[in-house]
């Protein structure tokens, strides 16, 4: 399988923690891409490869044999069921709607990072400082809300708390610590975990320039 | 069960459509939600109810008495599971990888064209017309590769299958016929389903203003 990547996205890094959780790292080809700022607003010329394997022009985007998939969402089930035996989310009931509860609140939090980042890439004359406020307060306001789902956390490093992970992880790379007087025991938690070998493995960093 | 709604979301017609195809309208209380222009870049103060409900402060969110899910992808799962056995996506196995390819596709024109319509929204100030092309191109991208989809289209109007139709009326009502020739075989498709009962009981119309 082949799967694109960078080390700055948080969307891969889910990705990427997922199969380091599950041992499954020597199925896969990655291949690192490289993004001019200009991502932020245009469309970027990229390799063939890469656009023929995703109409999109997103990462994380997963190449098999039988099947493509372009966003985290699918890939992150697909590798859960086909080669988790679901470990990381359960594959129905009440177990999986609180794991989906919480990951829907992380994948927000995800969401509202990467459109806060590519607002940050733009010209001043383009840039809106209400919307780069709009979404630093959704993140601050779903890690408060996430510090309310730690107690119903179970002893698995799932995707619910990988995404989490993620997430905590990635303000405090790009943004700073501001969040963590919001949810100071979802801070505490996140730093449990971020000494995991998958988390260590993939922290981020910044994406090549071309 | 509760579900925050508006008539011109896209994310939110998704959910709504499901629920008509698995007959199940009488268990929800659908609440009309009402958003100024202003959402395109600011934190819009809303209902005490729909705050409390989702820190994500975005629609579709439903609460039932044991869960709250804030997101189409989360919700649609759930209610394809609890109330439909499987029927609008498969469990588990190839038939599911199909319809998640499919609908990464149909998502990715959905949040395109919701981000396209933030920026419509923005002052002239604040505005690019880098990114609404690049959002414009984005969609056209993927229309042409879900045409390539449709021979894989099974005869039950199913999740993908929902979302791809979902993604062309937006674009015919918001942003005009113009997609239609970068997907003609996908066009007719379209046309063909867009009579169905689930799709005519929510066509896309303006939010209420507030």
């Amino acid at each position: 399988m082949r799967l694109y990547v960078t080390l700055a996205s948080p969307w891969v890094r889910r990705v990427r923690v997922t199969i380091l959780e599950l041992g499954i790292e020597d199925r896969f080809e990655f291949v690192q891409t490289k993004w001019p700022h200009s991502w932020g607003t245009q469309t970027v010329a990229m390799p063939a490869d890469f656009t023929a394997a995703t109409p999109v022009m997103r990462i994380p985007a997963l190449v098999t044999d039988t099947v493509t998939l372009t966003d985290s969402h699918a890939i992150c089930d697909y590798l859960n069921a086909e080669f988790g035996a679901h470990r990381l989310l359960a594959r129905e009931g009440k177990a999986r709607w609180q794991a989906l509860s919480t990951m829907a609140l992380a994948n927000s939090v995800l969401e509202a990072q990467i459109m806060r980042r590519a607002e940050t890439l733009r010209s001043d004359k383009e840039r809106s400082d209400d919307f780069i406020a709009k979404m630093r307060d959704r993140t601050f306001r779903c890690f408060a809300a996430l510090e309310k789902h730690l107690p119903d956390f179970g002893g698995t490093f799932d995707l619910a708390q990988i995404t989490t992970a993620v997430a905590c992880s990635y303000d405090d790379w790009r943004y700073g610590r501001g969040w963590r007087s919001t949810a100071p025991k979802l801070a505490a938690w996140y730093d449990s975990v971020a000494a995991r070998p998958s988390m260590k493995a993939t922290e981020p960093a910044e994406t090549p320039q071309r």
